[in-house]
């Protein structure tokens, strides 16, 4: 049998549909017996949806116990009404459960600039708290209840041992479907029993996320309404931790950010329109932020994502993206492999073209998970990043897709 | 008849076939009668190309008096041997006119990583010099040798007054052709007989720049190549202009500034794989610096560009862009219009989405030169940019385009 977030002690959830959307579930509320040390890391986009607002504040404190999400209308570009809409999600749903407001985070994903449905909403919420349950049909509900164009749920669940202490860990998380962009929401909610202190959580959520969701791009922009929450309800009765040198501080962390990369994988995979996953590597980099800024350079160059698509080794795109990323390198002493995951070949050594079987990599790039790693021979950091190519498909369903 | 740089004073050249290109003219000349005040603006890509260190160590002084471009190989990741090659185009075309090597800029344009024929681009240069011409075919030859992937040859001419002297001043441009990117290299010879003081010049040189080649976005890649050359030989003879107050001096500001727009738009226009140009517009915003980062986020914005292709009013798709700028701006206070560069509709007032349409607006993007344009209502600043869509054509070219 398949875990997922109803694994984790004292969470129960439930998955309906409220009408916003005509025929799926459209609705999902996710509880914890008990109030959770919480974190989150919301968009960058300077425009932000009601729901991010009301987040933020809620969530200011470090704790809370509920998230409710909704799914078809994204509350953004909505005005006063909207705003109203978010609030009234978290007091009704706080109200069903008695407990404070303040413990209620509340997210949305769909259309942007159109009348948020707060009665339908919040009626929704009414009728479905008593259905709130632990059973694994519950979780796969509330996966499938935040997904717009998706094609596929996406879960994760870890178990792992802290003092002795049994710990469980589930994840879901919708992605940015890349054929309805205006839905392309990027939603991520985690789920733990571990009992970790609030700021180093919210830390440790932080710089997990900079590896992970931070890494991924399908279209190069980020939503109004980004946000990953993770909740950690302390009911495995590990003792708390609370710094990095506490013993299960590395345990977690090292899961916590399995389970990101494990969904924001998840997400690249389910970029429509595109045909390839692609991993970038950077070795060897000056710092790890270094390493950052010029993967996301080169894994949103629509050349480097065209070239993917043509299965061309195209090693210039690849370094002229790397050189456009406003870092100082050093281009003589770079190494390129362009290959799959399973193989690369090296195509430039030093910054020099290597001969290499033109044909042989072609089939190579006929993989469907393709891999790019630069030796950059300055420094000792690194990172890795992930994306899609760039297809004919992707042009036609955007440009056929209307407002 | 048409005027172009041959028709500054003291201005001769000329455009020949070394054989680097099979068929086409692929060596041009550029010399003037007297050393010349010189600017330049050079690529931003970190890996530069070894016509790009030697024009930034020969222009360092601020003097000019020769410009030799070679087309079909960009001498780019060539090592060694390259930066020879460079070297001996410029001591080539000194020899031959009896100058100071430091007195030739160089330039190159085409594939990238292809081992320099230095050989056969010298013995060109050799043979070549003893044809400048002042006549008006030479100034068009050397418009065209420059090309590589470009439909049509880029050229610009205008004549002013300053001090009571007749100041003429010609330009050339070759362009991004989007179908062979390795080959992407934008460049820009501009030549004119006014007088100038040097340091002045290149500061409005690069001021110049950050208005219009800097504004430009065919891929969003900036090439290994780039390079934006002034001369000012000041044979009209007017009072050399030496100071911001001088009189003269905002006039010829304000007519570098059309020359430099002039050609940037057609670089943009000739974008091979796009079918729209695409104006856009910031205004009241809190600086210009502001204006020309969030506008060139939207520019580059594949959502953006595929919505343009698709005759889409897609106000959601801007906004997110203009969000991801990384700029703080007040959402409810914009107004957004899109349409043509002879008709546009408010599609968002203060925040909120208006009634419009859709099938006018759709007939107005059938036009192929559109406007989109943002009024912030924060600030008294803005800028301008132009781009071109995003179409099946450009991936399609880009992706069976190989190396």
């Amino acid at each position: 049998m398949i875990k997922n977030i109803t694994n984790v002690r004292g969470i129960t959830c439930w998955g309906a549909h409220t009408g916003v959307k005509s025929m799926k579930r459209d609705l999902a509320i996710i509880f914890s017996k008990v109030p959770a040390s919480a974190a989150a890391v919301f968009t960058q986009n300077q425009v932000v949806a009601a729901p991010i607002t009301v987040s933020r504040k809620h969530i200011s404190d470090g704790k809370a116990q509920a998230i409710v999400i909704n799914a078809g209308n994204a509350n953004a570009a909505t005005g006063k009404l909207g705003m109203e809409g978010a609030e009234a999600m978290a007091s009704s749903l706080a109200e069903e459960l008695n407990i404070d407001k303040e413990l209620v985070l509340v997210a949305s994903t769909g259309i942007i600039g159109v009348k948020f449905p707060t009665t339908e909403i919040v009626e929704g919420i009414k009728e479905n708290v008593k259905k709130l349950s632990n059973r694994s049909n519950a979780g796969s509900l509330v996966a499938n209840a935040i997904l717009t164009t998706d094609t596929f749920a996406k879960e994760g669940f870890v178990e792992f041992e802290v003092d002795g202490r049994e710990i469980n860990m589930g994840g879901i998380a919708k992605g940015s479907g890349m054929i309805h962009p205006n839905m392309a929401t990027m939603l991520a909610f985690i789920v733990t029993d571990i009992a970790i202190e609030p700021k180093l959580l919210k830390k440790l959520v932080k710089e997990t996320a900079d590896k992970s969701f931070n890494m991924i791009t399908v279209d190069g922009d980020t939503s109004t309404n980004d946000m990953v929450i993770v909740l950690a309800n302390g009911l495995a009765q590990n003792s708390i931790i609370q710094s990095k040198n506490d013993e299960g501080y590395s345990i977690f962390k090292n899961r916590l950010e399995e389970m990101f990369i494990h969904l924001a994988q998840l997400i690249v995979s389910d970029g429509e329109g595109a045909s390839k996953f692609i991993e970038y590597e950077i070795v060897n980099a000056p710092t790890e932020d270094y390493a950052r800024t010029m993967i996301r350079k080169i894994s949103d160059s629509s050349l480097v994502k065209t070239a993917m698509f043509g299965r061309d080794p195209n090693w210039g795109r690849i370094i002229s993206a790397a050189g456009n990323a406003g870092l100082p390198f050093d281009y003589e002493k770079v190494d390129l492999y362009i290959g799959s995951e399973k193989r690369t070949v090296k195509v430039l050594e030093q910054g020099v073209p290597l001969e290499f079987d033109t044909n042989y990599i072609k089939k190579i790039l006929r993989e469907s998970h393709l891999k790019i790693l630069l030796d950059l021979h300055h420094g000792k950091a690194g990172s890795k990043g992930w994306g899609t190519d760039l297809t004919t498909d992707y042009v036609l369903f955007n440009s056929v897709y209307t407002t």
